[in-house]
């Protein structure tokens, strides 16, 4: 049996307030009964996180997040396209931590044998390639399908560009052989199940992905090697607790 | 919320019952409340799958088992190394389809960034080279510990080689750079919680790994794209029912 | 010296008796002398073959068609796009057996360093990619040309979409530099050697490759390893024939 | 029909007579009937070809050999592992040709899912490597088995370590999982049929598999593209002569 | 020609300043005329970089002391093992910036078609094939040849080790095939120009290929694409200046 | 420090003296004080390269230039796309060695994550996709960008094709996300510092970068081993010399 209450830290590595709820909506949506979700903003670091350069200082921002929490939760989700200091989190706690972008992957290929990646902006691509590239499942992906350059309000790109979406999604299952689409970037959280009835195949939410992935692998973390104290300085106290020894 | 009960139906696509005997309970050992699980043998085919030929033949099989139950459950597990029948499960049913391979696969990518392939004899690499190609996971495997011959019963194996496999899954995590374990091969199912206390890193059971993640995908299958029916001949009931049309 | 007759065994792996003639008619334009050629149809299955389940039905119906012959052909061929039941086979006979797939892009790859795959719909193109992976040799492939979807009789595809085809073989020589093109899609079997004058590089039937190269493999596989006999149910006795045991 | 006759020319790209016999003799043995088969040594260049230069300054001298017999063959081998002036060969001739590295790698493909390569000498792993992502099948080989330095005469290396090249070969079948393996290096040509006895498994010589596909492959390059003449300065006429013009 | 003074940053991205003092001294040795070497230590974060989680706190740590010294260099380099913080220093600076591992790679691949990496201690490996796969080149590396577990000071290991290192190399060139050699980690810095005597392929420094490789791109970054300034919070004033908008 | 004066030999491999001016007027724009460029065209081959054949022949052409001036360069540039004879000079010679192709290649995977190759002609294609797979740098390219058939004067293409080179080097950056660009293709040589100012990224010019790179790795190349000599028959003093023992 699973812990009759499986708690959840997501993290949204920017620290846009509005980002953090909407996060929180559509993770709430998927969570199973005996799931607690708590959803925070990183403590500093930047408003949007578009580049590489912001994945690196997101980075520290999201072990701040979860090192500030530890204790409270049995998983954690790194809720940002990019999956910010998701490596270093997987070393330092001691639960297991999923990025977005990661679960997307996953839950996408176990959907389904070719997946595409829909967004509403091609801007994006590089940034899921590399992250394909570093989760090892490039093989799997038939294709991107993105839209023209967006300079609107994000917020609303969701509701905007929702045919253009849809549209997309469809070309990706009927040309490109997609058995699953993942529909991606932040401001689409939440959108997968809106447009799934006009799409014949699976199409996946990042952060849904991740909570369920999350409440699936909770507890498969052991507790670890111990670990020295090591003296890390120039970070706030959350970063530098997680270098605190280990029996 | 999930559906407030969540069924998963657990075909063993060899036909021996004490095999599938020792996977149910495998798999009751980690269902989350609300979960109901029912084991099945495969309906005909063989009593042990070892070979390539075998994987062929066991996949009907596997198919009759899973349609027999249609509409009784919400997602489904092949539990047999190798994943027989998968990609036309997958195809065929409109619920999510996990084979044990795959979900050990990336139950274990998802826990390290390099994880291990350890099992009591080297007769299986092969097979497991296979999958790994065949779900794109290669370049996460960081190699494979594995003994040597094993002429003993295969239902005593487990106690048999229990220090042998503690060594292997040690030697992966301290010279291969493991970070996470994979314990596979049918006669070592429900072992990796018994061995975790002796390695540091997590230990992945295929059939436990199915189990959650059938759970977190269960509901994400959409119902797919008509078919017109075909006639498919030679096949039992079960597996051409499959092939009857849907509106 | 090659023995002075070498038979060939090619199955059709589906049920449709005019799909076996036209794929004799093509085998036999290409067979040495003093080969003899027999083509059969599939004992059972579909009489169609689409779909990634098709394909994993139509194996056992290939193998069953394979092992009713034993003994009597040198080589065999699976003449299905997709190589249903291949790997199977390769380890149940004592001969060689070749898929079209595999054949043609054997073929392909050692008459061009770079080979192109056409084929009159893009339907086609997962099955040829998951191929092509499976084969190992999608590095040497450049590229996909490839018709809009056909809805008409599969019988004159080839004559109705005759020049699409010569113009996207071309294509493929000029634009994506192929220095060897695929014709590919069952209801073009026999067209390559009618399309080769408008094409200035070659152009590759895949039943004819393999009917070339199963002749000049045959002969090459040893009696193989003793194999205890193994119980199979569930089909048809020329397949569970194939699991008795040899010395 | 293929053409009553089949003329191959096989050109042993170094200098020195008694391999390009050896060559012959090993290709006479598996020669169809019908089969018209001349070797010829290169007219320059080395004696021994070892490392990458020497495969370099071959590969002209292999295209002189080529040349020299244009009109007179229906498709060629480059008898020697490295395939030394192989691309430049299929492109400038009208007619198939074949190195030996690529027809054993090709044919054990074929033959089984998973090849090893086993030689005399770890000194020619690297070539191997080379010549496995030449050709883009270094996916399909499961691994060398390479004996140590050999300083001896290279003509009577096959006699020397035949039981050691026996070990080597039954290594790679039981511990690699090889289902075909290639026995490579030129001091080795022809002894493939003589160890094949006490392997389960197909052994590749790769003279007699190039002859074998060579036959096979013959008839289908076609005139080609009309080429303008090139002039070219510095080598014999037989080189230059490859760039004249044609219609 | 270049600038008359070529001016290079390297950072260490420890905390150590004995370490940054030992890289000064392998950097200036190979200096040439007219280049200006600066050496720093990170000003804050760790005194010894081990792990991924150490790699991305070492990165705001890199960018720190970048960023605080920015307009004084052409061209800098990162000198650590792991290269933290490399993908955003190349985006955010108007210079060339190389990381040592990386610097290594290329200058390997460059001197040599198959390169080795030789190390003290294999705990070093996981990091070094994660580089590998970052910068793409893990198919030009031919192998990995490590010493056991090093638990002295890191400061003597270059003495202690010496005679084991020479043996690796060694062992690189001759059983590997290695055809250019990386003296990989650490406490090696400067050790390759004294072992070289004994090893009969180029030996690689990182830091003295970087130094080079930095010298060689200084002037070929263009001064980039205005950015807008965005907040940057949590970091100090040099990390977050490197945020500021530009023209 | 370096040598005081570093020498590097260009070698046009071709035999156009007019395209030997311009190459070595790119590279002179690049020497670095205290370098001395020397460079000379292939004394025998071909006027123009273009195909598989033609890098063939021209390989010990371009030996034959090396050769010749042995002794008074310290480092050496093969200045055509497509490398000729690049792996046989890097064996034979005891300087360091580079193609143009190899040093755009690794200098622009130095200054970005993702690079693209720009060209005047698509026919240059797969000459490119041919050199990143050899270089290994495949996975590193993120396109080609290349314009149509060109039939004029290739002395005037870098003129006429201006403009519509500036709009693939855009296209590439904006839409493919590259972050570093390749103006390939010899009629191009110089161009780079051209267009750049019009490209927000680094442009590559083969040439240039090889210069640099050279500058950068002479003085890497160690004596390397002993060699016997060998006899080398049909090319040339130059060519046959580099047999020669060596101490």
């Amino acid at each position: 049996m699973f812990p009759h209450m499986t708690r959840i830290l997501i993290v949204n590595s920017n620290t846009t307030d509005s980002v953090t709820a909407r996060i929180a909506a559509a993770a709430g949506a998927v969570a199973p009964a005996g799931t607690v979700i708590e959803a925070v903003s990183a403590p500093f670091g930047l408003p949007l996180i578009v580049t590489r350069a912001d994945w690196l200082v997101a980075g520290p921002a999201t072990l701040a997040a979860l090192s500030a929490r530890r204790g409270s939760y049995d998983a954690a989700v790194i809720a940002c396209f990019g999956d910010p200091g998701l490596d270093a989190a997987k070393e330092l706690l001691d639960v297991p931590v999923l990025g977005i972008s990661e679960a997307a992957f996953h839950a996408a290929a176990m959907l389904g044998r070719r997946f595409a990646v829909v967004s509403f902006t091609a801007a994006l691509r590089p940034m899921f390639e590399d992250c394909l590239d570093h989760h090892g499942l490039r093989s799997r992906c038939c294709g991107f399908r993105m839209g023209p350059p967006f300079n609107g309000d994000p917020g609303r790109v969701a509701e905007e560009r929702r045919e253009l979406l849809i549209g997309l999604c469809q070309e990706a299952v009927e040309q490109d052989g997609a058995e699953a689409v993942i529909l991606a970037g932040g401001p689409l959280a939440g959108l997968a199940p809106v447009l799934q009835p006009h799409v014949p195949r699976p199409l996946i939410d990042g952060t849904q992905a991740a909570i369920r992935l999350a409440v699936a692998l909770a507890g498969l973390a052991p507790h670890g090697q111990r670990r020295q104290e090591r003296k890390l300085t120039g970070y706030d106290s959350a970063v530098t607790s997680l270098y605190a020894g280990r029996a």
